[in-house]
């Protein structure tokens, strides 16, 4: 299999993780792919029509996206322990959390967009202000539901580790910690596994 | 269940679709719930942390979101044929083409917030035009697929069509028919079934 990726983007590093974790990692080839929303990559768009990372071309030379399929797709493909639960509510649970850390990254990605991207004469400061509302309502989720996380690693658990994990990378003057410590402790062991120390994004 | 929901969201007609196609839309009460990016609905940013349609409230009080998990939650309520295929190449190809969909509206909203949402001097044509370009990237893929859909209606075909509709309410003038004859062709036939026919979003 191969992988368009790009070592900083969180969706790819969802699928890293779990490629990782079930054992794939060594299955797939890894195809470095710098994009932008206003520069495509032109072998990225030709194997994906939305010219997005993650896309990951299958034995079949078929090519999944976005990162929930992928991922779901390398899911199937281990036999260990299943990162998505069987149809039932903890399925329903862990896909709710993956929608959840994926919501929020789609807040922070198009905060960066605004806020770096941009020209500066072009920004809109409620677009920002409007996404931003979107990244505190879900760390107050996240924050309740650190509690129920356990040691659980899961789709859900991964991809909300992965949404943390880049406000750390690009908006660490945030400092989510202070006022979410239950997702701060929770955080604090995740971090701790292999698969996430390996896909630290560098500045 | 209550489904918090915008008549003109695309990712709402999907649920709804679904909905209708399995006989659970009589069991679905539905909150109107307007809300945009730089403005939420306090009832639906309570409910969903990111503050977007659909949000479904199931039984156990649990909200669900966003549509690709409400939309197989929902598939598990009924007896009849599944939206989501089981694991396995047809549920791959079924899920890419979701993704597919998906993302062309992600574009596609995105070219409309830039273009009525935000005010005029603060637009970047760029920013536009790299979506526009995902937009014609996913129109020439599902010209590519469409032949190959057949009657064949299913989470990714759903999708595909709620897509389409969108474009044929926010983008008409792009006339996306001239130049993609063989979706054009299947999208009339689709066009036709009583859950796409009763949710034809009104100018």
């Amino acid at each position: 299999m191969k992988l368009f990726y790009s070592p900083t983007s969180p969706y790819v590093r969802k699928v890293i993780v779990l490629a990782m974790e079930t054992g794939l990692d060594a299955k797939i080839e890894r195809i470095p792919a710098v994009t932008s929303p206003v520069e495509q990559h032109p072998d990225l768009a030709r194997a994906n029509p939305l010219a997005k990372v993650p896309a990951l071309v299958i034995d079949s030379g078929e090519v999944l996206f976005d990162s929930r399929v992928i991922c779901e797709y390398l899911d199937s493909q281990h036999q260990g322990p299943k990162f998505f639960p069987a149809a039932g509510p903890a399925r329903w649970t862990a896909l709710r959390q993956q929608a959840l850390g994926d919501g929020l990254l789609d807040a922070a990605l198009l905060v960066r967009y605004e806020g770096f991207l941009r020209p500066e004469d072009k920004r809109w400061p409620a677009w920002s202000e409007g996404q931003m509302k979107k990244i505190t309502g879900a760390l107050a989720e996240i924050e309740r539901l650190a509690p129920s996380f356990g040691d659980r690693v899961d789709i859900g658990t991964v991809g909300i580790a992965c949404a943390l994990g880049y406000l750390d990378f690009r908006f660490a003057d945030m400092n989510w910690r202070q006022q979410h410590p239950q997702a701060a402790a929770w955080a604090a062991r995740v971090f701790e596994r292999p698969s996430l120390k390996a896909t630290v994004p560098a500045a």
